[in-house]
């Protein structure tokens, strides 16, 4: 193996597919990243067995490549190494090429490097073929589905099926569903595709999102009963999916409410953020009590440290007064995944779940809540 | 006690009193800021027992201040739950009032918190009086003479005294010296003053360059053998000197040298930085092979990674070819605390200290580097 190619275009690739590597990873050759060069372009491959993340590099798909291949082959190279020599390399391009079994060296500028690398026969094969179930999406909606709901999927390993986010499709719209037990978080989105109903490892979306950002392009998503995969024209990321039924949650959605408020987003974030510091055994619970739209209260209170009270008012609410407890940073991550300057927040009663969206007639996001009870 | 005061202000000054203060202390109330509303000034104190910090708000000093006190008095509140408060306040004024015992008021916008405070009489009493020895000094050459030094300070406490600067002042010069035997760094600063010879905790210098930053003002640095004050016009800070005698260092400053490099120092540095990801026992040892101006060639080898190689050109050389090896992170330490394009550094030997400082004739600033001993 022995290839020249455009530094920076090769150091944002190898950035990318470390986003797939466990440093340390039991397998050793899995904290390398495979590179295969092939006549006209270059395969980088990371995985950690879960996540695998391939990208092609060619002076086809963008010109700035320069890659010149002198000799096909290929090589498992540490990614903390890879990244960085290329990163702190002071030259345009740079050379890569296997000098003795797995040495290999790295020049650029006046500088040279002869790293131990992994032999590539002992790289786990990651089969990146595709799914039979496809469909395309503008990779910005597919990251606003994603901030939209995978920050209410579990952090605890008890039910391992509640650290993704369930995708359910009935064949014209797409459901995202999150949920930690204790609050839920549902998107829905128009698609056209077959039905399905997979879940997706929360770890696995959150790279999607830093791999595509906030590109207005396409991506292509295939998926089947094993797995899903996120194609671009250079990369493909895969992941397996999470074992066992996702909960039935659509019946823990309260259908009617006996209390309506409609209430500025930003003003009642900010009033939770600020009593946030009033913890109760590491918890922030807030107490809000409701007279009237212009009669609220946001309330905390904890025998060590103190007490807060601030008054809110919303631009209207329906129902009985109210007087309800929950977890503050449950309600802000719920408004801050809602997106409209007012929300609407609806209530069934003090101990019942609640149902945050956008104020909106038509909000595609709905948040739930679950109250907690106080003896305050 | 009963005050109004800009909340900005108020916000900048706990931000600043807080530097000294240690999550945590083994003495409560030192988690506290103690605040004291006299007549006309607000004086904020936070303290660790070593570092202490006062600052002195009022109208006089600073105008938008908008200090209002309706009732003087004292009280010691926790600093995160302090800076939680103001940071967040809605409000351009806060108003601070102890409404019962040690229960403390926090009002602003539509907000308000009542904290459990701390009783002054328990924070200890912090001595503020200034001591006899008293040199002025920009803040900026102040700052500047701590980068130049701090860095070699040792991080280890097995000898105290290295963990801090030694200030000296032959009456016309400041010297401040940090070693921590494998490395020194030296400054000389012209000053009129009394002679003195202290040792000041690196520590509290960093503190200082987090306050002082890079302000054009005059400080004025008090000391004693006890003690070393740095007042502005609102802030005192002090901090407790070490103990025990400074080592004689001067001694160990070769005078007379065999080899002299002149090297252009950025790219000195980016040619160790390069290679600094290859290390042995956690450490990255280069070797710096010098046959003369047109052929030096920095290199780095470990066992389990692999090996470096840069050539790296001279400005002139002057001296038989030298073979010398040095730890990567303490020669870019010492370059980085110079300030010219281009360096000298001055070798006695393979085994001998060796002595940067800028090219410039009257360097002010000397990093002395011991070599280390290879086996490659």
């Amino acid at each position: 193996m022995n290839f020249r190619i455009s530094k920076n275009i090769f150091y944002n690739a190898i950035q990318s597919v470390s986003r797939a590597i466990t440093p340390n990873s039991p397998v050793p050759a899995l904290c390398g990243i495979y590179i295969n060069a092939a006549e006209d372009s270059l395969v980088l491959t990371g995985s950690d067995a879960d996540i695998s993340i391939e990208i092609t590099l060619s002076n086809a798909n963008n010109e700035k490549t320069n890659l010149s291949v002198i000799e096909t082959g290929s090589i498992v190279i540490d990614a903390r190494y890879l990244n960085d020599i290329v990163r702190k390399m002071d030259s345009d391009e740079i050379q890569i090429e296997i000098i003795d079994g797995t040495l290999t060296r790295f020049s650029g500028g006046n500088a040279e490097f002869k790293i131990n690398g992994y032999r590539p026969g002992d790289y786990p094969s990651v089969d990146f073929s595709v799914p039979e179930i496809r469909f395309s999406i503008k990779a910005s909606d597919f990251v606003n589905i994603i901030e939209e709901t995978a920050f209410a999927a579990s952090s605890k390993e008890t039910r391992p099926v509640l650290t993704g986010v369930n995708l359910h499709s009935d064949g014209s719209n797409l459901i995202a569903t999150a949920t930690d037990s204790y609050r839920l978080a549902k998107k829905t989105f128009p698609i056209s595709t077959s039905e399905f109903n997979i879940t997706v490892p929360a770890k696995c979306l959150n790279e999607v999102k830093s791999i595509y950002g906030s590109s207005e392009d396409e991506i292509e998503i295939a998926l089947s009963t094993k797995k899903i995969q996120f194609r671009s024209s250079s990369t493909i990321m895969q992941s397996r999916l999470l074992d066992g039924g996702y909960p039935e949650t659509e019946r823990l959605i309260p259908k009617e409410f006996g209390y309506t408020m409609v209430i500025n987003r930003r003003a009642l974030i900010s009033a939770i953020d600020r009593t946030s510091f009033i913890k109760t055994d590491n918890m922030s619970i807030i107490r809000l009590q409701i007279n009237n739209k212009d009669d609220i209260a946001v309330m905390n209170k904890s025998q060590e440290i103190g007490e807060s009270r601030e008054e809110l008012f919303a631009s209207s609410y329906e129902g009985e007064p109210l007087d309800i407890s929950f977890s503050g940073n449950y309600v802000m991550d719920a408004a801050k995944a809602l997106s409209s300057d007012e929300i609407m927040i609806r209530f069934t009663g003090e101990m019942k779940p609640f149902v945050l969206t956008d104020a909106d007639e038509n909000s595609t996001v709905l948040q739930l809540v679950l109250p907690v009870r106080t003896y305050n």
